[in-house]
């Protein structure tokens, strides 16, 4: 090991995707290695709006792991934490960097400890599965923090002991996780299916619900509705390996009409699913039910559909838009029927990727009030507005996985002292 | 026949229970028919609070058959309507009334014209299954005038082809609709399983919620659930034929916690049914959802549950308390959430058995406002309120099946011209 005394730290940074899936992945068959009872499809969002950056170090001067989130220090003796971190030293190997002198020997990695800063770029708040683009950046900035040489597969079934849904973020484009059947759930990974170059037209728009709604874990809740819902099962064994198997071909084939009927029918029913869980669970509200009834119509006065849209453990919902132009449209159907308080400004209202609100010539709150209602409402009632219902919208796209940051600017953690900058 | 120049009317009037299914009805096997694809099973409601009162006359005057709704005479081409004429006119037999010297043959009917006024003592747009206190009543009052000589359980296989949970209304008390196996629908009919006095601690509060939402006709919907839910064909397969069994079992032995379990799951599989179809649809609101957490949350702290909740096609909450205690503390807990808006006034904020809200001391509006937040709530977060969520209350019991009303001043038909007073 390199001399205590020169005091080194030994940093790496990456960035890791968040992911939505498109086929649901709910309930567990091991609680502990985090095994789902089915195979889970989803797509990596673009990091650009959507992203979590770790930085991990290491240092002798270190005398136990730590870890910050959001700059501000939480504990890592929780059960998933420990999974993770003890998965990957158990793989660690050599490490030189002759610049600075530093030589760790895989032996080392049993006695040294480590710091981890991570950052979210979307406020944490908004329910939009920070955890699996966090568990996912530790897993891969520690394995190239300690020179792992598995492949991102492998890393995926680590990632997967801290949050599920987290191995599906170790790639870009859509991404399978298949359950896998050994009990100590070796072949439990995620699979890269196509990279966010394969279909990219797609355009995704998140609404984000204002919500007064307690957020209720929902590990608890997946344990609730595998032990007391009599169609979690049935949906499990007999629903989800059909329509995997329709979905990778929808994907392979850009088909958008196959993959909204997919995408919709599976949100929906795993939503059903919570529903028939004893306590039911409602992750959706009205808000969330507006915003479905609003792509349903729209969908079928179009006769091809234009949006699919799927919700996860919360009332935001995820808009997948066929192209651009169906994305601007579908725009102005939200900002029509969910105007924002009269004190939000345009610029925190949409963000993400801004160009689409200037595709439709919006500049300003009064060109939302200006808007006219879509045509494919033709009820004599005059159309509803639901002003203040959504926080904001989130503009974004199918993107790319993990990748190592080499700008130590960009290092959430001081190069000479390994504490948060 | 008797002489058409006497322009004699001869009238019969007749009260019907509504009902509510504790283990739901969804789904068709036959659309003509109406025969459901599970069996089900209902609680008949207080008549005093909801019910149809119908009158049916018959004159050789009469020249078509004409029927008035709650004042309003509305078409009876449609082919429900027509189902259960023909249906009773098939079984009509011979009717003699010495003291009008009135004397109708069995073949007469055939050529014969019926008046028929029905009225709801409970606000149609409550979305109270009305229509299955109404064809329920429609068909034992034509039975009564025709002289069918047929039981309730023959009757309600008719009064099942004017809308299918009509069919529960022809008894009192707890009622099985036995899906039967037969293609022509015979068997399809209502059982009693208990009368109204065997379980009479039950006390029953609906809270009919204000909404914006428009009615979706439950007849579509249930084709379409059929036509795409990949869960509804489990439920009526495998979970509902356990259910049955487990809740007769319930109802006989008044075992209230089994009562509820399965109530509330069974009212929540079936709105996971519906969400579960595409393009989905949700009956129940955040009103609703609301309503569930409250007993939900107050259940779990009491230990036994004290209120079971189900929730037909429509946002309102029918609460079935297991004694009067129970309700009265319920409606406390309402009272408290839901508080009615300041134009409104206690008397018709609580309707049906106003002896409840005496026993909690409630006056007027200020006593409501005055109530404590249920010991239940331990967050330190204040309890919230939903002013003006919910339109009113209706406090309710079981109750008995349909009877006959001999008191004249009751018809809504005049006795001289037959038609609506």
């Amino acid at each position: 090991m390199a001399d205590e005394s020169q005091k080194w730290v030994l940093m790496v940074t990456a960035q890791t995707p968040t992911n939505i899936a498109v086929i649901k992945y709910w309930g567990k068959r091991d609680e502990n290695l985090i095994l789902a009872i089915n195979d889970s499809i989803s797509v990596t969002l673009d990091p650009a709006h959507l992203c979590t950056t770790t930085t991990v170090a290491v240092s002798p001067a270190f005398n136990q792991d730590r870890m910050w989130l959001n700059g501000k220090e939480i504990s890592l003796s929780g059960g998933r934490y420990q999974n993770c971190l003890r998965e990957i030293r158990a793989r660690a190997n050599d490490v030189e960097d002759e610049k600075k002198g530093i030589k760790i020997t895989k032996k080392d990695w049993e006695n040294l400890h480590v710091h981890v800063a991570s950052y979210n770029n979307f406020p944490t708040a908004a329910g939009l599965a920070s955890s699996a683009a966090g568990f996912a950046c530790l897993v891969y900035s520690l394995a190239k923090l300690m020179n792992v040489q598995e492949d991102n597969g492998r890393l995926s079934a680590i990632a997967r002991q801290g949050s599920g849904s987290a191995c599906r973020s170790l790639y870009g484009g859509f991404v399978k996780w298949v359950m896998g059947k050994e009990e100590n759930g070796s072949d439990s990974i995620a699979v890269p299916l196509v990279d966010e170059k394969h279909w990219d037209e797609l355009v995704i728009i998140i609404a984000v619900v204002c919500s007064r709604q307690k957020e209720t874990s929902s590990t608890s809740v997946m344990r609730e509705t595998v032990e007391t819902s009599a169609l979690i099962e049935h949906r499990a064994k007999e629903v989800v390996p059909k329509r995997i198997i329709q979905m990778e071909e929808a994907i392979q084939k850009c088909d958008f009409a196959t993959f909204t009927h997919l995408t919709c029918a599976d949100s929906n029913q795993f939503h059903a699913a919570c529903l028939d869980t004893s306590p039911p669970i409602f992750y959706m509200n009205d808000t969330s039910h507006r915003i479905i009834s609003c792509v349903e119509k729209w969908n079928r006065s179009e006769g091809t559909p234009q949006v699919a849209y799927t919700f996860d453990a919360g009332p935001n919902a995820v808009l997948i838009a066929r192209n651009r132009t169906s994305a601007a449209l579908l725009l102005q159907r939200l900002l029509f029927h969910f105007p924002p308080n009269s004190e939000t400004d345009l610029n925190s209202y949409v963000i993400g990727d801004k160009s689409l609100i200037e595709d439709i010539g919006i500049q300003d709150i009064k060109d939302i009030e200006a808007l006219p209602p879509p045509p494919e409402i033709k009820d004599k009632v005059p159309a509803q507005k639901y002003k203040g219902e959504i926080s904001y919208f989130i503009c974004t796209r199918p993107g790319r996985g993990p990748v190592l940051i080499s700008d130590d600017n960009q290092a959430l953690l001081h190069p000479d002292t390994g504490l948060p900058k």
